[in-house]
C-alpha cells in the first residue's frame, strides 16, 4: 500500500483553494468553506455582497450575506481583511454559476474576520497602476493582474519542463558562486563571508555568475542535453524597464548539433509547444485565460491576444543571416540616412523595425560579426564565410515591440581554435583550464542558447516593466527586504 | 496550424539521444546514427565490441565493427573518444535486445571520432571512487553512477512540479539578494559590485538569501498556497558530507493552515508521491531503475531499494512531540547514561536511533522547545502548550541514517505576539518592516515548511556525500571553475 487513505484524508482538512471550489464544484446546496481576501463590498438592506479572492486563479468568489434589516454586517466590512466564510454552494442569478450564501440564524454559516486591515489600506478596487503598486512590494500581488503574472510564471515553468523532458534535456543546478569571471569586472557581483575572519573563504575571488552557459558546456559533454533555470546576476547600472540586476535565465546546451538551423528550430518549437499548451484549457488549467481574465482593459487583453495570434499563426519564423539583415535594413528603412556597414551594431530600434515591421513575425538573425560576439563562437559555414569579413555561427531571436529574446550559438569544440582566439582578445586560457580541458577529453560539437525567462513571461503577458514579472525586482538601488 | 510540419522534419536533424534510441526502437536492420563517448573497448581477431554511452541513458549502446584481419581499427581505439556511429540496427546475441553493427566495406556504415583523448585520461571502466572523482569536477558526469544522479535529480524535481501544480500551489522566484540579514552575520555571504565605482550598490548592505521563507510567507498571503526551488547560502565553516555553501532548498507556504498536521501530512504526501511516481516505469522512465541500472554494486542497488521500500511500505509515518520523543530516548535508549532533561537539544545521533532503531520509520517529532526556534513560531496548541516549559508549533522529518530532513511550522500570525518575541530575543522589529506589515493587512493562518533538496537526492539514491549530488559544488576553499 503505496499512499495510504489517511493523507487523502487528512491533508484535506486544509480549506480547499477557491481555483478547487470552482474546478471540483461541491454538490449543489451543500456546505462549504472558503478563504480569501475580500476585494470588494456592496451593501444593501438585506444583503451584503462579497468577493472574496484568494490569488489561485482569477475568478474570485461572488459570497451573499444575509443580514437582519441592517445595512452593515458587524464583521467582514472592509476591503483586504482576510475572511473564512461558511456558507451554502448555490446556483447563482448572476455571471458566475454558483456563489456561496451565508445564510442568518443558520448556526453552520459564518463569515469570520481572520485578519483586518488598517483603514488606509492601499490595495482598493479601483485600477491602480502598475508603477503606485512597485511601491507595494508586500501587497502589489493581491492584485488580479499581478497575481495572474506569477501564476502565469508558475505555468509556463512547468510547461517548459516538460518541454525538455520530452526532448531528453537533463535539468541540472550549475554554479551561482564562481570563480570565473569571463565577462569582464565591471559588471559582476563579488562575494565575501560576511565574517571577514574567515579570510577569502573560498580562498580566491568568487563571484555571482552572470550565465551558467559554460558549466553547462561541461554537463552536456556529459549528459548530452542539458538545461537549466537559474538565476544570473549582472551589476549593471541600468535603470531601463528591460533590465534586473538579478533575473532568470533559461539556458540549454545540446551535444552533436553542428548547424545553427537545427538550434533555431529547437528553439521555435520550445516556444510553440509553451503557446500551445498555455491556451489549452484543460492540461493546464487554461493559463492564457487565466491571464485574460485578470485585466482589466480590453487594450491590455487585446494586446496580448495578438502577440499570441503572432506567434502562432506564422508558418515558420524567417531566419535572415547578419549580412542580409543589413541590406534589408538599408534597402527599406534607411534609404533616407546613413547607411549601416557591415560590422555596424544592430540597435533595438532596427531589430523591433525587422521583426515589427518589415517581418511581422518573429525572425532569427544568425552569422553575427566575429568582434560583435564572445570568444567561444566558431566561425559561420564555410558557404558563407568571408575571411575579411569573419562572421560566426550564431543567433538572436528578434521579436516584434521587444528586440532580443534568444541568443544563441554553436560553441567552439576545437582546442587549439579556441586558445588563438582567446589569445587574440587578451585573455588568459590558463585561468580557463578546466572549461578547455573539455576540448581535450573527448570534445564533441554542441551548441546552446539562452533565454531570459523575465522578458519572456513579460511580452507573452503583454507587460511593458520587466520589475512586474519579477516577485521581488533587485535593481540599482533597489533591494528594499 | 500551431505547430508546423517543418519543426518536426528539421528539428530531428540531430542526433538522437541513445535513450531515444532505445525507447523509440528504429525498425530492425535498418540503419541508425547514434554518437557518444566509448566506455569500454574489446577487440577480436575479426570483430571490435565498443560499449558508447552518451549519459542519456544508464544503457550503453553496444557497437560491434568489423575489422579486416586486424586486431584494431584505425579509429575509435581509446576509452572516452567521442565518437559518430553509422551502422545497422540488428537483434543482439547479446545480454541486450538490440545492438549496432558497423559493416565492413557498407559505405554507408563508419565509425568516426569526434575528439579524442590524452592517454591518461582519467575515466575507466574501472569503478573510481566518488572521493577521486570529486577531484575531476568537468569529467565526473561521465561516469555512469554520477551521470544517473543528475538524471535522478532533474526527474525527482519535475515530479515534485507536478505534485505542486496539482496541489494549487503556485511555483515563485523568491530573491537571492536580500537586505534582510535575520538569521545572524556570521553565517551570510556578503554581495557587492566589483566595480568598486559603484560605491553600495543597492544604497544597503545585500546578503545571499539563507532561506526564502520571509518572502515565501508575503507571497502566500497574496496566492494562497506557493512553492520554490531555490539556491541558499550560508557561509558556514563546515566539512561534513552533509553540508554545502550553496545548496538548494525546496520550500513551501500554505496559508488557511491551523495544525501542525495538516502540515505534516502535506509532506509525507509530497514524498510518497515523488516515490510512487519514480517507481513507475511509463510516465518518467523508470527513474529508479535508472538509478539502480546504474550502480556497479549489489551492495549499492540493495541500499537503495531497502531505502525505498522503508518509506513507501510502512502505512503511516508516526508523529510524536518533542516532549514525547525525550520520554522514549531515556525509556529506551539512554538507560545507562544521563537522561536528556526537557530543552535539551535532540542529538543527530539520537535522531537516527529514533527514526532507524526504534520507529524504523520516517518519523515527524513536533513541538520543540520554543527556545530552540526561531522567533515566528507560534505556541504549540492549548492542549499541550506548558508556560513553564513553552513549546512551539513546528515538526522537523526525521529520516533513517540522515536525521533531519525537513523542518517547517505554523507561523505566528499576531502582529503583537511577534513583535514581542522579536523584542525578547534582541531583535529590532522596525528592520523587519515589510515582513511585518503582512500581520497587519489582512493576515492569514498559514505554515510552511523547507527541504534541502540535494539532501533529499542523497537519501533517495543511496549517496554518502552530497557533494556527490551537485553538479559543482562549494564548500570551504572549494570553488574551482
Amino acid at each position: 500500500m503505496l499512499r495510504p487513505p489517511h493523507l487523502v484524508a487528512r491533508y484535506s482538512t486544509i480549506a480547499p483553494t477557491i481555483r478547487d471550489i470552482f474546478h471540483k464544484s461541491a454538490p449543489i446546496n451543500s456546505d462549504i468553506t472558503c478563504c480569501g481576501h475580500i476585494k470588494s463590498i456592496r451593501n444593501f438592506k438585506k444583503l451584503t455582497f462579497l468577493d472574496v479572492s484568494d490569488g489561485s486563479s482569477a475568478q474570485s468568489l461572488n459570497v451573499i450575506m444575509e443580514n437582519s434589516g441592517e445595512n452593515k454586517p458587524e464583521n467582514a466590512h472592509l476591503v483586504g481583511q482576510s475572511v473564512e466564510v461558511k456558507g451554502q454552494w448555490v446556483e447563482s442569478r448572476g455571471t458566475q454559476a454558483n456563489e456561496v450564501r451565508v445564510v442568518r440564524g443558520n448556526p453552520n454559516h459564518s463569515v469570520t474576520v481572520l485578519g483586518t486591515v488598517p483603514e488606509n489600506y492601499p490595495i482598493q478596487k479601483k485600477n491602480s497602476t502598475l508603477q503606485f503598486l512597485r511601491g507595494l512590494p508586500t501587497l502589489r500581488h493581491r492584485t488580479s493582474t499581478l497575481a495572474s503574472i506569477v501564476r502565469f510564471r508558475s505555468g509556463i515553468e512547468l510547461s517548459l519542463a516538460k518541454f525538455f523532458e520530452e526532448n531528453r534535456c537533463v535539468k541540472v543546478s550549475p554554479p551561482i558562486l564562481t570563480s570565473s569571471d569571463c565577462e569582464g569586472a565591471g559588471k559582476v557581483f563579488i562575494v565575501e563571508s560576511a565574517n571577514k575572519s574567515n579570510g577569502k573563504f573560498f580562498e580566491k575571488p568568487a563571484f555571482l555568475t552572470v550565465s551558467a552557459q559554460l558549466h553547462l558546456e561541461v554537463l552536456a559533454s556529459s549528459l548530452n542535453r542539458v538545461w537549466c533555470l537559474s538565476p544570473c546576476f549582472r551589476a549593471e547600472d541600468s535603470h531601463t524597464n528591460r533590465h534586473l540586476c538579478e533575473f532568470w535565465m533559461l539556458e540549454a546546451e545540446l551535444s552533436y548539433v553542428t548547424e545553427i538551423a537545427q538550434l533555431t528550430d529547437f528553439v521555435e518549437n520550445m516556444i510553440r509547444s509553451v503557446i500551445v499548451e498555455a491556451r489549452g484549457s484543460s492540461s493546464n488549467g487554461g493559463l492564457l485565460q487565466d491571464l485574460l481574465q485578470s485585466r482589466y482593459s480590453e487594450e491590455d487583453r487585446q494586446k496580448v491576444t495578438s502577440r499570441w495570434d503572432s506567434l502562432a499563426s506564422i508558418e515558420k519564423w524567417p531566419s535572415v543571416t547578419y549580412n542580409e539583415t543589413i541590406k534589408i535594413i538599408n534597402e527599406h528603412k534607411n534609404k533616407a540616412s546613413e547607411p549601416l556597414l557591415w560590422g555596424d551594431d544592430i540597435s533595438t530600434e532596427h531589430e523591433k523595425w525587422l521583426a515589427g515591421t518589415h517581418f511581422k513575425s518573429p525572425v532569427f538573425v544568425t552569422d553575427y560579426p566575429k568582434a560583435q560576439k564572445p570568444f567561444y563562437m566558431p566561425n559561420s559555414n564555410p558557404a558563407i564565410f568571408d575571411s575579411e569579413r569573419p562572421n560566426v555561427a550564431c543567433f538572436d531571436l528578434i521579436i516584434p515591440e521587444i528586440g532580443e529574446l534568444v541568443g544563441g550559438s554553436l560553441r567552439e569544440c576545437n582546442l587549439d581554435n579556441l586558445v588563438v582566439e582567446m589569445k587574440s582578445r587578451g585573455m588568459n586560457p590558463d585561468t580557463m583550464e578546466w572549461y578547455l580541458s573539455t576540448r581535450e577529453n573527448g570534445s564533441t560539437p554542441h551548441g546552446g542558447f539562452g533565454l531570459g525567462f523575465e522578458r519572456l513571461i513579460a511580452y507573452l503577458s503583454g507587460i511593458d516593466n520587466i520589475k512586474d514579472v519579477s516577485a521581488f525586482p533587485r535593481a540599482p538601488g533597489i533591494c528594499p527586504c
